[in-house]
């Protein structure tokens, strides 16, 4: 929001947000769309998006005029429906990707109808027709957890069994990929493409990634695939997105537009906004519209991921234990290491968990490759000895989720055991000679 | 060790390990040198290092034939002393890049005088003179923690202030990243280079990264630099490695022979074995020999890093505190969040606990990118009202290993907050465009 002084001066010159006005500060003249100023931002400080798309913000202190240009329109016609294209849904869980910025309030508000979708982002409707868009809550990713993940995944059920051709799920960027693990493995015979999509920039910043990925995941959404997965963009220009597993893709940046990466192996597709898909991985199932999607949404939340590292301190395991836990991944160092010898090993409090019917298994700490457990004789006291389990190469932050399923399901440790290391959506990889990076 | 099978049948035949062999198995011939049988390996299984440098497992039941193709002298010479190459020291904290297959009873075993480290890694003469081996301790590296930092620490101090021209530490690689930025905290007014070094495959393996990485780390302790880094190989061919800050560097994959990255920010050199460098990051120290580096050990070992993710328990904050812990580095989702609305928020325990005199910082989950505590509501509840702190673009690891020297340092939990976010070995770096991945 922008001050009281601000305010006035736009009312007095009867300037909107939107129109395209033209500023003088200093010795320097800066023309562009008058936007409104975010919660966050300082009210002081008028914010300009320039033709190149970036914005500006001028200072109050400094103005010495400001005039509008051209008075805007700012209700663009939303697009015909076209029976010829896909029909699509669009399941809205919060985040800024539906968010559209009031030009009457300056706030943001969430879209709730498809038609104002298309009136943000009318590229959309080249490549699908959005039939519809649900919103079973409005969070930020940050304060989701397991509750969440059930409603979506029902909510998304409920439209796989419609004759949509697939649907897209609109979510906050930060735990976007523990979502997607659990869609993963809640949705059993998965028939059609579920497309996780975030925005890493708000929708009213010019450097917003938001309608490629929201263009992107609709062409993913009607493609002949069936799985769950993340769909943003593959570089930092805007020029294609990527679809990653929903089992093995991590947010590995706080603020690129391709911070989500798949991890230990290839995306499954590469995807452009005009509708062009190329598929990178040929290790995917294809749709099959005519099946019907069953929910399994048995989950035990009593599970936490921990690490271990120099110094780490195992009683964590003991105090949640009393809490009522019931497993845990541990994220474990090289091959799969935890402090072995010496005052602060792991090995005696894993040791007796595990003998008293806790899960405890471990990821890669390094987060890229695969846990070894007969390398080294460390390795061999806490996976032969201790009864740790070695979870190949599951990502931490999938192998969380899928232990509060397996948990859901089984409270026999062989079964959990068994279940753990049994491939459900694709979340272990076999070994490979490519043994990648980053892409 | 070989089964007693195998041990007669080689004692039979006048076979030593070491020798050049013919074998036959079914259809097939095998030559090259016979290699002692690991600890964890079959000793069913003889094993032939063939000209490729790949080792292959003969299994008993398959031999037809076993011949000396020739005798091999087992101690290649030791080269001589060349007093026109630069004198360094190795620090040996353990690790399987200064041990050696000893070829009397087939274990591995430490490696304790210069002559031995220079009989299995001749290529060390053309570039250094060793001048010595200390070794404090002989750990794996995921049971090392403070203490080992600080004996290490000492240990090259000493070195330092003699007239070497720099110092090389051979370590097991899990845990090398912290005692990197450990010594980068410890080693004040640093005057040559100090240079970590480890191997991903051990020495007696033909793929073994060992001896290219200690030749290059050679290289590195002579150059002009005044740093504390990570030398490993830079790609998975044996062509060079990087030399990567000890504060922006971290194990990334379980067993590429290139799992060392550095994170935000370039590798300071990239370094032939061949003697040539070339910088590729100028912010950096150059070396002055006239100087002696300080000794700054303050060191508060009650630290822990945390995860914050959908679902997690800030109860873990309460049961450290309880154990007397006085700091936590929480790796904090996307561009800096805890879980911050609804039951299982962070805020009220880290309100809390801040405010009882706790530190509490923030590093990023993704590895890449940095904390921003003002774009998001949420963010400034957890960095302006809750009182946690943004740590840039710090890592977690280093962040940790900062906090136990800083709150060595003070009490005061205002002065840890300054000295929290004070530069003093390159820890952050200056907000750029750059804003790189892997590299």
């Amino acid at each position: 929001m922008y001050s009281v002084t601000l305010e006035k001066l736009l009312k007095a010159k009867g300037i909107n947000i939107g129109d395209k006005v033209s500023v003088k500060v200093k010795d320097r003249k800066f023309e562009g769309m008058l936007m409104p100023q975010t919660d966050s931002g300082d009210g002081d400080k008028l914010v300009i998006k320039m033709d190149s798309g970036y914005n500006v913000g001028l200072s109050v202190a400094n103005l010495e005029r400001v005039e509008t240009v051209k008075k805007v329109s700012v209700t663009p016609a939303i697009p015909k429906f076209d029976p010829s294209k896909p029909a699509i849904s669009i399941i809205s869980t919060g985040g800024t990707i539906t968010s559209k910025v009031n030009y009457t309030t300056g706030g943001v508000t969430t879209v709730e109808k498809p038609e104002e979708i298309l009136q943000t982002i009318p590229e959309l409707a080249k490549v699908a027709n959005i039939r519809s868009i649900d919103r079973p809550f409005a969070k930020m990713s940050e304060d989701m957890n397991y509750a969440d993940w059930i409603e979506t995944a029902s909510a998304v059920a409920k439209k796989l069994n419609s004759d949509d051709r697939g649907v897209i799920i609109t979510h906050g960027t930060d735990s976007l990929h523990f979502t997607a693990a659990a869609l993963s493995f809640f949705l059993r015979n998965l028939n059609k493409p579920v497309v996780l999509v975030g925005s890493q920039r708000s929708i009213d910043r010019g450097s917003s990634d938001a309608a490629m990925n929201l263009v992107c995941g609709a062409v993913m959404a009607s493609a002949n695939i069936a799985e769950v997965g993340i769909c943003m963009h593959g570089s930092v220009s805007d020029d294609y997105c990527i679809f990653s597993r929903g089992t093995k893709v991590r947010k590995m940046h706080t603020s690129r537009r391709d911070a989500f990466k798949p991890i230990n192996e290839s995306a499954l597709a590469k995807v452009w906004p005009d509708g062009g898909i190329e598929i990178t991985n040929g290790n995917h199932k294809v749709r099959n519209d005519s099946m019907n999607v069953e929910l399994d949404l048995a989950f035990e939340p009593k599970v936490a991921i921990l690490k271990a590292y120099p110094g780490s301190d195992p009683s964590i395991i003991d105090h949640l234990v009393y809490r009522g836990y019931r497993g845990f991944i541990i994220e474990a160092s090289g091959l799969g290491h935890v402090p072995t010898n010496g005052p602060r090993s792991w090995i005696p409090t894993i040791k007796k968990h595990v003998k008293d019917g806790i899960f405890i298994g471990c990821a890669a700490q390094t987060i890229f490759g695969r846990i070894n457990p007969d390398v080294y004789t460390n390795l061999r006291v806490l996976y032969r000895e201790a009864g740790a389990v070695p979870l190949e190469d599951m990502l931490a932050e999938t192998a969380y989720v899928k232990l509060g399923w397996v948990l859901g399901h089984t409270k026999d440790m062989a079964e959990a055991r068994k279940m753990m290391l049994t491939n459900y959506a694709g979340e272990m990889t076999q070994r490979s000679k490519e043994d990648g990076y980053l892409e």
